[in-house]
């Protein structure tokens, strides 16, 4: 195994070349083969060395390209000339933690490069059930999947017959949140911005109806259409105008989970929301989540989705395109809305 | 008593006379004469006869004067030419309803007239307690005391040394939960509108600190300096731009109990609130809440409050405007900041 140490590679990465304004650009980020890296840790390090197999494109990380100091970043920002980071699937190729062998697969926080050396693996978790399709791991059975089923049953409190209405609902939480919402017997609705999307909503993913809001002219109004008794339930994925229209449409004791606002998050300045005052009158709850706060209930997710998924009674819609060099396209479309469902970056197949 | 049956007497009321807008005006009410009432219950009528001794004048009032039907009314709006309601502390003179009998002395829902025929006296309290003062019963052990209890206890859930700020800190609601916060272990802080008020919280009420937000022409650096390590718990009582400032200086897991929002209630639109995204980025939890849904807890709360009273260790501060006649300058005078502490009108003594 000598000649194996010394190997190394070039290493493809995908890093930030300026600071984003206003809507990301692909040319805000830079695919550039002039690292390289030795495929093996260096002596002493307790981290691993992984091979990235997929990567989640995912709308939080618009945050994190801002050079304004923005208080609305939790995982930190991305340096210039640095790769950006992400959920991801990786496979071991080497490894310091005595947990860790070469070989193992896992999902968690990685880099956007071909190869990266992880310094903190504890926060990375093991990949156990094969029998599910691999990308499953940067989606449903990811960030997004815990993400989707902590803000739908921990933080909205689900009741059966309830309404709930679903911002992005076709995006990669979106579609689950939905789903979950059916499982547990209320009526769903969702908002998404293409025809298409109406179509994929209604049928394959079993939303009891859908709507494009690019169709829409007064979003209040058209809420009163889908809910004349009123939402129960918000899941909350945009924020901004849409918010202030729900507000209006909300029931007594009503439930809003935040879990993000990306209408905002191409503007310079955030927008003020409206009709606030409703929270008072109707006794609501608007609530911000995140999804790290709930990563010790991940095995109790695991116990209730993979059934479901075993079934064929979830169903996670993918959207996969090929090799890093398709990774900048691949995060500037979630704000255009390309996607149809989960964007993820293909990077390679496990060994 | 044949002749007390008889017994017919001019009935003193405060009337609406026009529908309110922008600030109100005492002229937007009339003190009217022209009423007179019979000093019994009609034949077979199951409600009661009272005589109302205090009138408590309230922010929320405002939003009933209104014209536009808003669905921020909970309790329905003000008819021109109806006397106004509100809460109050009055006596029974006759009744229809077995659970009441004359001389009881009861506080709730009541109209803003000498003498009252209430239909549902159901859904008024019992006074019980005669050794703490009447008037206590239209504040601290009435509504807004009951308010600030399930307020702060019930939605904000504090933890002893959380940090709590409070606007609109010396009304009767304000100034209950400064204490209420002050028992429990935590931090307070309160915003009020003039020298005198910031003294009272600092002094007699025991605020660990208070400022004029009058004074202050940055809110968000304000709050940054009384909280350098940021909000734990927000109890707010004006909404719009006080709200804005204080997202920004929450800290993670915090808590914001919407009592009201004073600050929009003299507005024909309502304001946007920026900075939303912070309870993503906090996770934090914002309610709205209604006294009314606390009802059942008064019990509960009697015990809490009474022992504190009785020893001195809770104070409550009334500003006591004497007659009918005055009750519409009081209830303007919330809007200026004229009165200090709780608003009430005194109209009679109990026999």
């Amino acid at each position: 195994m000598a000649e194996k140490e010394e190997q190394v590679v070039r290493n493809k990465q995908v890093i930030l070349n300026k600071y984003v304004e206003g809507f990301p650009k692909e040319e805000d980020m830079l695919v550039t083969s002039s690292a390289s890296i030795k495929l093996k840790v260096p002596d002493g390090y307790g981290g691993i060395l992984v091979k990235n197999l997929y990567l989640s494109c995912d709308a939080y990380q618009r945050i994190l390209m801002t050079h304004i100091p923005n208080s609305a970043a939790v995982f930190g920002f991305y340096n210039i000339g640095s790769p950006l980071f992400g959920y991801g699937v990786a496979q071991v190729l080497d490894s310091g933690h005595p947990e860790f062998k070469q070989g193992d697969l896992v999902w968690g926080v990685t880099t956007w490069e071909e190869y990266s050396l992880l310094p903190t693996p504890e926060n990375l978790v093991k990949i156990l059930h094969t029998d599910v399709p691999l990308s499953s791991y940067a989606g449903i059975l990811g960030m997004p999947g815990l993400t989707a089923y902590a803000g739908f049953y921990k933080v909205c409190n689900p009741k059966k017959g309830e309404k709930v209405f679903i911002s992005a609902a076709s995006s990669a939480v979106g579609q689950l949140v939905g789903q979950f919402a059916k499982l547990s017997g209320c009526y769903v609705v969702g908002s998404t911005g293409s025809k298409e999307k109406v179509e994929l909503l209604k049928g394959k993913l079993g939303f009891d109806d859908a709507f494009n809001y690019k169709e829409e002219q007064d979003l209040e109004a058209t809420l009163k259409r889908y809910f004349p008794q009123g939402i129960d339930i918000y899941f909350d994925n945009v924020g901004g105008k849409t918010l202030e229209a729900v507000l209006l449409n909300m029931r007594q004791f009503g439930r809003i989970a935040i879990c993000g606002m990306v209408s905002q998050y191409n503007l310079d300045e955030q927008e003020g929301v409206k009709n606030l005052m409703q929270l008072v009158s109707g006794r609501i709850r608007m609530e911000g989540f995140n999804v790290i706060d709930h990563l010790p209930k991940y095995s109790e997710y695991l116990e209730y989705v993979l059934p479901y998924i075993r079934q064929g009674k979830i169903v996670s819609v993918e959207d996969i395109a090929q090799g890093l060099d398709s990774a900048p396209s691949g995060l500037v479309g979630l704000f255009t809305g390309r996607n149809v469902g989960k964007q993820l970056i293909h990077l390679s197949e496990p060994h």
